[in-house]
């Protein structure tokens, strides 16, 4: 598997990862972040709120960002800048999610790429949208 | 721990989450999120990064954000509409890492709150900054 | 359970160990080993394949065998030295998996084992057919 | 990222995964295949071995093999067919191993591969050979 290369890189190339989420997705993302909201891990909790039951974290889904960005595109050797998240959605045990990056703007002097991140699930409906900004480094591209 | 309503929370009020990160956070958080890339797993590849060493995915530290805004403030019941991340520095095996929130801003008719949100390590070290805007149903307060 | 001794063990002896595969299994198979094959991880994907869902991976079954042979016949102080593996069915989540390992022949001279492995369902099902060849040291028994 | 067709694979191609063996890899293989062998899991007793310590299970490596051509080359939709795996050394925690998995033969008629598949530390040593036989359906590719 080669990694393109920041010359290789176009406007609009995209890449994705897709996983469902299972329970134990959330529960170790739960016990490794520290992020024992009841939303997460109480179901009685969880079925009062507004999503009648156990929702992922957030971060998760961003995680799956990282993923795309760290092995996929660019791929090793990125430097992560930054990332904006606004989230629109929850994911609950057993959905399918999909995270996909696309090259928005690239910075040829700074070897910078904007990337639009989103996040959706099987049924084409957004979790997350953002932003992120990530760089090559001559050496590593 | 008893968590504040929306009418509570005062601007400057802060609260922190802190865990030395291990290797074994690191490589759960790359199973379930899929980031498989070799800076975070691959002791050899991260050996002749710019790093020296396998380091922690940012997105971890950006869940011990999420710990802090939904365990402690505002905790339970948090709405997460956006985040913004400023990746500063690395996380290595063996850091002891803290998220501190702060929030900066109240929005009463909206219930919304603007959190500064900083990952630092040991040494005081700022690994990410950003900031975060939540929302408190006035039911989950 | 006390283990027997390289003299004591018969052609014809067996053992077995039996595990329903849980989702978390593969899951967390997947993470240990970065076999993130869509067929194991991804819903969406799999039910368009011919196994009509998610299934674990072939290794998972073959690491049962390595639980008859390191806990069970031989036991502690085997040296595995060869595996043959015939994927002959897949597993599905919640299948009751049984390995069961079978001495075919004993090489006094070198004290090897040559086992017969099988992996089967609780329908009785093969997934796994196979060879393997472990020796004891005089040592370990 | 794009898999390969069968008719674009060659004889000679080859693809690896890389990852640095944790303490917790270890520990999560023995939990989710049942493989407790003591070589892996009790230090007391794997300091009185030949191998001075513990040790990963051998199918954990084999694992990375199936992580190479399940992902990789061939990728999503490999059948897999067979797998003999010779154990030659073994793995230590902290070892960073490479799964190497190359294009042997090819049967047109039938769609299979045969790939050499070898699993070497970071010191180029051999710890696992063997001979992979996949299949790629004619709608996966």
């Amino acid at each position: 598997m080669i990694m393109p290369t920041y010359e290789e890189i176009k406007i609009g190339d995209s890449a994705s990862f897709t996983k469902t989420v299972s329970e134990s997705d959330i529960y170790m993302f739960a016990g490794v972040t520290g992020d024992l909201n009841p939303a997460h891990i109480d179901e009685e909790y969880a079925k009062k709120t507004m999503f009648k039951g156990r929702i992922a974290h957030g971060m998760l889904g961003a995680g799956f960002i990282s993923a795309v960005l760290g092995t996929r595109l660019p791929g090793p050797g990125t430097i992560y800048l930054t990332q904006e998240l606004r989230f629109k959605a929850p994911v609950r045990i057993g959905d399918t999610i999909t995270a996909t990056c696309k090259v928005a703007e690239k910075d040829d002097a700074k070897r910078k790429l904007t990337m639009e991140t989103v996040v959706a699930n099987q049924d084409g409906k957004a979790i997350i949208e953002g932003i992120a900004v990530v760089m090559l480094p001559a050496q590593a591209g």
